[in-house]
């Protein structure tokens, strides 16, 4: 469209080159761990932190669950997390970045005891578009939306539901009051990424938590070498 | 944060600056025109569209609006407040850009005949990150919150809170569903900024629709010097 962006993705693509060289180590020093790292990506508000929460809830004594919190500002979720029972957390402020990267992730695996950890979540910054071109080091790509932002988030934003390994549909409970077309929204999802698994929850009566947890830790076992516990 | 970051934010100077005239260029010919824009930034979801299409309402026979909508892909938008009376729309794909640039608008507003309108509302693209940094052109900036996501969004994505001049709070009738702390909310969105009005409605009901709309035609009259109607 603009001149602008054509420059933008000329530079981008030597940052992005160089994003995946550290991303590729840090899965590395992950897998070695054994711990399954897992990109949460998200619209602002769809219930990122709370999904992290219920997750710590499902698996309470079967897993130690880390947790990297990415904000613009503040440590209002690394507290909840640290709260609700995660074995550690690490709070990344971002100053205006829009996404993380994995050099941010690399300094953060610094500050945990990988070594104690089953599964670290990495809460990326509230955003759709952005956190899809930078690779972390996750093993699974996992993006969240609610059925408050409306069905047609897979029209308006499909590169990062075709590129994630699972979808989760959060506030499951509000489904009734918001107008959401469910047929419409798997048709929608299913064109973009005909293999991902799609979890329909709510973090706020614990519907479809335990299905989800479940699936992520055999998905750790599978992709680690990991015996069931 | 990282090296990355800084090398982005380099470059990103220029680009801003080239960007910024571009933008003063557009805001000239839109008051030339007497026509007043709106940059409406939003999650997606927030509501960015129905807003759109509750301000055609509120202002039908009173307002010729044009609208502008920036979405990754699709035009499902631009169908919508078409179908809801917008006198005129043009939908720009951005092609995986996070945020509408002002040569975007630029070019969009060739296809818009400016002399008939007296409100242009350009929808960006939904993220609380990206946009804040790209003028269009606009005399006001507008960031649509919803109550579904979370009375914590001022603490942790505050520039879009600071910068703009006017805060709507969509999705009030969901409040009550949705633990949303309202002073909360006011307390943090007035520690960034003491001074934008803040308008809750519900898109869904019609409530508080009308005060936007009217405030949003007072403004027109103030910052163009257009007569009442």
């Amino acid at each position: 469209m603009s001149v602008h962006s054509v420059k933008l993705v000329t530079i981008g693509e030597n940052l992005l080159a160089s994003n995946d060289q550290a991303a590729a180590h840090n899965r590395d020093r992950l897998s070695e761990a054994r711990v399954l790292a897992l990109n949460l990506m998200a619209s602002p508000g769809a219930g990122k932190t709370s999904l992290i929460v219920g997750l710590l809830g499902a698996l309470q004594g079967r897993a130690q669950i880390g947790v990297i919190e990415g904000d613009i500002a503040g440590s209002i979720d690394t507290e909840k997390v640290v709260a609700a029972g995660a074995y550690d957390a690490v709070q990344i402020n971002t100053g205006g970045n829009c996404h993380l990267e994995a050099n941010m992730v690399e300094r953060a695996l610094i500050d945990l005891d990988l070594a104690s950890l089953d599964i670290l979540v990495v809460e990326n910054v509230g955003n759709l578009v952005c956190p899809t071109h930078w690779a972390l080091g996750e093993h699974l790509k996992l993006c969240l939306v609610s059925t408050a932002e409306g069905d047609d988030k897979p029209i308006k934003y499909p590169e990062i539901f075709a590129i994630s390994d699972v979808i989760v549909l959060n506030k499951m409970d509000l489904i009734e009051l918001v107008d959401f077309d469910r047929d419409f929204f798997y048709e929608s999802v299913r064109a973009l990424n005909p293999q991902a698994p799609i979890f329909e929850v709510s973090c706020r009566t614990g519907e479809g938590l335990a299905a989800w947890a479940e699936w992520l830790l055999s998905r750790r076992e599978e992709l680690l070498c990991v015996s069931p516990s």
